[in-house]
């Protein structure tokens, strides 16, 4: 074998090709970079790869030819029907056990095909997450790999060196079969869109419940930041707040209120809802964005509904803002509870074998959502692999009875000053949702039953002669109703 | 033309598809009985159409045959290849303006592409939602056509005169092009959802927070069913708590809380998601019933975590069951403008002429969801064709500021009794962030731009030098910041 034979091959030199790899080489690793406009291989390695181990390759096939075998080649291409394409071109070139790895922002299911596709042909595939955007690639991304089992031992020492560190450990693990690499990265774009929006609502609260400015709510993030908070987007939060304009007036102010979105955080919640999963709170904040989109529209609401009269705060106002902190901190243990339960059900679905430990680990460092709380999620995966639910972990359950007062103080007040709070909320009925035994969903169903004879069934120890336990049941509510059961009707 | 020949033909003679023959011989209409099976042809006119004017038909081309031109065929068959397959079938004994209507529950996608591959053969094509169940089949459903306009003046009086009446007028009305009837369909089941969810909420607070019992909270659903909320879902809710089993007890006691879903709400939510409308009401409640299926877990962790502690009541019970009646009111008019705003969106996405009066009008009667209150959005329909929200409008702006004291009442106690009410808070958030000039979606935009250089605008007014406001605007939050805005990673 040459020794000038590269380790990884990378397709795709965008500047999230170019960080990667650059990354890649300081790790000592020694990379091949290809790109379909050929020019594009020469200037990089005259200049961001010049004095490096990198070296290029203009043709798939001279591409191939540089590396060691099992072959490992790295598509940072544009999700779709580029991927494919660039798959197919490959093939012809590979050998058996040659490992095909897509670093692009793919929808799973695509994922889920490609490793069927291509391990019916001898060869192997992962699709990988890759977290942490252009600074990420280059100084140490969240990599989450999922796909061909065999091929994980062949990339592991790359991937791990490549990845971000945290706590001593990469943030990077085999996260399970075919497209789980990158349904995981869904997910955590998802939780991203939730992280987001719960600070904004305390942003709001803090600025037009107890009247603050952007620099006294900095000094409040910067607090946050080295308590149960403590993560990259409060820590960017408070700079945020602190960057002032040429004019001394803070950024945010002259910052427009609609929030874009690129798609990652609706899959997650579209993907929830066909999983019948209640990922409520991510579905909150991406039609929050929504919400803040039809800005014209507000602005001529505002001026015709009026809402409650303001009563300034009269209560402690730092016992407030620390049951804002707790209202924020519960509300993000749910989010990611209901997360974990929507990778369970997938898991499920796709038979995929997660490591919950392994993705709480992963998140800690490298990508947007880095905290210390992912630590504490890592310990409670690892102390209880079994763990039916975040909520239920020893630590989980301490700090949510520790904050659950605050919580629903802050969104009492929060309600009756008018303030809008979806996440907020929406994570406070969740959690009493879940740990209510009978939800009025009995009345629900008697409803359905009612209307459309779509059946129940009873409650355990409760059935008789005509209220069989073991079998859906319709009741003859009225003289008129019918005694057969609907297939037909929807409800 | 032979006296003999139908006015309608209908395929498909399920109880639905036997039901609405027998309504529309009824009301007058000459129908002719066609099924694929065919001894059940000869069943139903052996028995239920016996001595009606009904006739049958052994093959399709017999019934096409027994039709008067322009002939009107309804199908009512099972959703899918079923309906193709039919419409293949019928072509070749069709002549150039001859209309195909399809009753069924079609994913408005479907009717869209139909009603452009049988025009484009010189055909004209229907896509009916038809609400009401068996018994609206039977003695008049709600009937929401849409599709090929040159149809209509074609099939109005037979769809008028079979459809429910309210107040002197046809639950039917023409709801605009291609698919447009299977969306409003589509949308009227996702807003049942959501009044099923808004009553069992109001249910579990007067159980679980008044401690009221069925026959006790029978009497409030008595009573504010001769008020705003006068509905057929609030009389039968009345109904239901007042059904005992033959041991007395009542039946909702013995149904197991654990609600099904066949999609149509899923379906709701998951099309406002990709519309990037905030149906946020619709989401919650489905979302409700996801958590409620996951009964053995919530049962287990109602012994491991604890809510907060049970305080008796101390207010004015009838003020409260008051507040209470004007949450729901509130959060249901919040969940109905929801809808109007995305149907109001997909119009604008299909170029459809959505009549939005009609819409509401056709819903006061035949359907699940048939309410006083749809008599009120049909008048503020009619009052101004061009409303942008209904919130806006001057009967609902009125009745929102009658009720928001009380809701935000309800909310703040339910929330510090533990109650879930995921739709009555999300409701409000609403309500609250629609008539919000400025949402904290500033910060979120400042956020993207920090970690992804995702740029933003400018608040108009606020522009400078070095922030324009006529273009994507980024901003170097730190030293190590690009200056390069990003297209590459998604959040």
């Amino acid at each position: 074998m040459s020794s000038e034979l590269a380790d990884v091959g990378l397709i795709g030199l965008a500047v999230m090709g170019q960080n990667l790899i650059l990354n890649m080489n300081d790790k000592g690793f020694k990379v091949c970079a290809y790109n379909r406009t050929t020019s594009k291989v020469d200037a990089f390695l005259a200049n961001e790869a010049k004095g490096t181990n990198i070296i290029g390759a203009h043709s798939i096939q001279e591409l191939t030819s540089k590396l060691k075998t099992p072959r490992r080649i790295i598509l940072l291409v544009k999700a779709g029907q580029a991927v494919d394409d660039f798959i197919a071109q490959l093939e012809p070139h590979l050998e058996k056990g040659d490992i095909i790895i897509d670093g692009g922002n793919s929808h799973y299911p695509d994922s889920i095909r490609r490793t069927h596709e291509l391990e019916a042909k001898g060869l192997l595939f992962v699709g990988s997450g890759v977290s942490g955007g252009e600074e990420g690639a280059r100084n140490g991304p969240s990599l989450m790999p999922g796909g061909s089992d065999a091929a994980w031992p062949h990339i592991k020492e790359i991937f791990q060196k490549t990845a971000a560190q945290a706590e001593g450990e990469p943030c990077c693990d085999w996260v399970g079969e075919t497209g789980s690499g990158h349904y995981v990265k869904m997910v955590h774009n998802g939780i991203e869109y939730g992280d987001m929006q719960l600070i904004a609502e305390a942003y709001d609260i803090l600025k037009r419940g107890l009247d603050l400015d952007e620099s006294e709510i900095a000094d409040i993030f910067t607090k946050w930041n080295t308590g149960v908070l403590d993560s990259f987007l409060i820590e960017i939060t408070r700079d945020i707040l602190k960057f002032n304009d040429t004019d001394g007036v803070p950024m945010v102010r002259k910052i427009l209120d609609k929030a874009g979105q690129k798609g990652t955080g609706k899959w997650t919640a579209i993907d929830a809802l066909d999983n019948g999963m209640p990922l409520t709170l991510i579905g909150e904040a991406v039609f929050a964005r929504c919400l803040s989109a039809v800005k014209d529209e507000r602005v001529r609401a505002s001026k015709l509904i009026a809402g409650p009269e303001r009563q300034p705060f009269q209560g402690d106002k730092q016992q407030f803002i620390d049951d804002l902190e707790q209202a924020l901190y519960a509300s993000k243990i749910i989010s990611y509870a209901q997360g974990f339960m929507l990778m369970r059900e997938a898991a499920k679905v796709n038979s995929w074998h997660l490591n919950n430990a392994g993705i709480a680990a992963m998140w800690r460092g490298g990508c947007i959502i880095k905290s210390v709380f992912l630590s504490d999620i890592t310990g409670a995966y690892r102390e209880n692999p079994d763990l039916e639910n975040l909520l239920t972990a020893p630590f989980f359950l301490k700090a949510l009875a520790t904050a659950q007062a605050g919580w629903r103080r802050v969104i009492a007040q929060s309600t009756l000053w008018g303030i809008p709070i979806p996440a907020f909320t929406t994570a406070l009925s969740f959690f009493d949702g879940y740990r209510t035994e009978t939800l009025p969903a009995n009345l629900i169903q008697a409803q359905r039953d009612f209307f459309g004879a779509h059946t129940f069934r009873v409650v355990p120890g409760m059935g008789n002669d005509h209220l069989s336990e073991s079998e859906d049941v319709h009741v003859r509510w009225t003289a008129t109703s019918g005694n057969v059961s609907s297939s037909t009707y929807n409800a």
